[in-house]
């Protein structure tokens, strides 16, 4: 287990890190990365609002980053934002990881960035299909037993559930979250602007390359 | 946690089980119960391939049951079909698990039974939807480390994979499994044949019923 943090900081332009970089790792690589980014969308955010069981959290990270959702939102819970290093398998490198202390600053932070936040309940107003129209979407998940905090319901712009027809009224959060990203992702989400591609290219080929720094200085030295 | 049995026989004839126990349960618990009978499927069924984690075996029980696949297959880890009581909530009493010893009675029985056998793999040749068409369609999840058996693998029609466009190579089982279900259950899917789904209404009275054999007794003695 290991607590999530954001991603670090790029602390060179993105065209000297792309530039250095990009010849270092294979060719193969180099298109996965690519194909990475291109699939990657800002449009679509998670926000797991006091999650409290690390699998939960680190299935929810695998599926952000499998279906091209590159900013997860966490409103850290009494014991941290926590992984399991199984499960996640390092997923949270690939992905923008944004901590809040309180529900009320993520939605804040959110809806300044012209996002409609919409939270997992039972008996939503909307099913996630419903939602594929939205063009800046955040989808709220709360914790196992509480659901989503009364801070952020209060803040939000609407409900969703997942049509069901069995005898269990919910879902296991980290299915509901792969089940909502899966169907809201992928064709029709904005693409990333070029200068947000860049970025990302960069900090990938920073996590894909051992000593990325001193190869970077070695390339900016000759150059 | 708890071993998961598969469910009891009905002991006694289901019109008789109905007619005792129908007049017994709320309007709305009869409407719920009916229309969860209506949405249940026999054309699709989960198998899961000694799955370690109870966390994982329970969520895969909860989306079977919320999007209507009646029939759950476990080959038996080393530790037993285990499922962990807070993820499952019961939800095995509404569904049909049978547990093998082996992949091999697995396999012979599904395919006895007239079904075709997709195994998730990396890498697989098709994806869920590709598999919408296919009448009777058994889906194998493995193990999270190990993934499918060989022996299951051996004796498959053939491989399945989700699509992705990460970095993470694979999803966390549970979440393969509902995205899987969610694809492939619900409209297009056969439903259940009216003795069938009798059966299923009977079994679902006595679960909703409390000491359901006595209202029984004394509804056929004041026949």
């Amino acid at each position: 287990m290991y607590e999530i943090e954001g991603p670090p900081p790029l602390r060179r332009p993105a065209e000297l890190v792309i530039a250095a970089l990009s010849p270092v790792v294979t060719p193969e690589r180099l298109q996965r990365i690519e194909e990475v980014v291109a699939g990657r969308t800002d449009s679509l955010v998670v926000v797991l609002d006091r999650i409290a069981d690390p699998h939960n959290s680190s299935a929810v990270l695998r599926s952000a980053d499998a279906f091209g959702v590159q900013n997860v939102h966490a409103i850290v819970a009494e014991h941290g934002f926590v992984a399991s290093s199984g499960v996640a398998k390092g997923t949270h490198r690939w992905l923008d990881v944004v901590r809040h202390e309180t529900a009320e600053a993520c939605a804040r932070r959110l809806k300044e960035s012209g996002y409609a936040i919409y939270v997992a309940a039972m008996g939503g107003e909307a099913s996630p299909a419903d939602l594929r129209e939205v063009p800046r979407l955040a989808v709220v998940f709360g914790n196992e037993h509480r659901g989503v905090s009364s801070e952020m319901r209060a803040l939000a712009d609407g409900t969703f559930s997942i049509p069901m027809r069995g005898f269990v009224e919910s879902l296991n959060v980290s299915v509901a979250a792969a089940i909502t990203i899966q169907v809201l992702a992928g064709e029709g989400r904005a693409p990333l602007d070029p200068a947000r591609r860049r970025e990302l290219m960069a900090r990938f080929l920073m996590n894909s390359v051992k000593n990325a720094d001193q190869v970077i200085d070695q390339f900016a030295g000759n150059d």
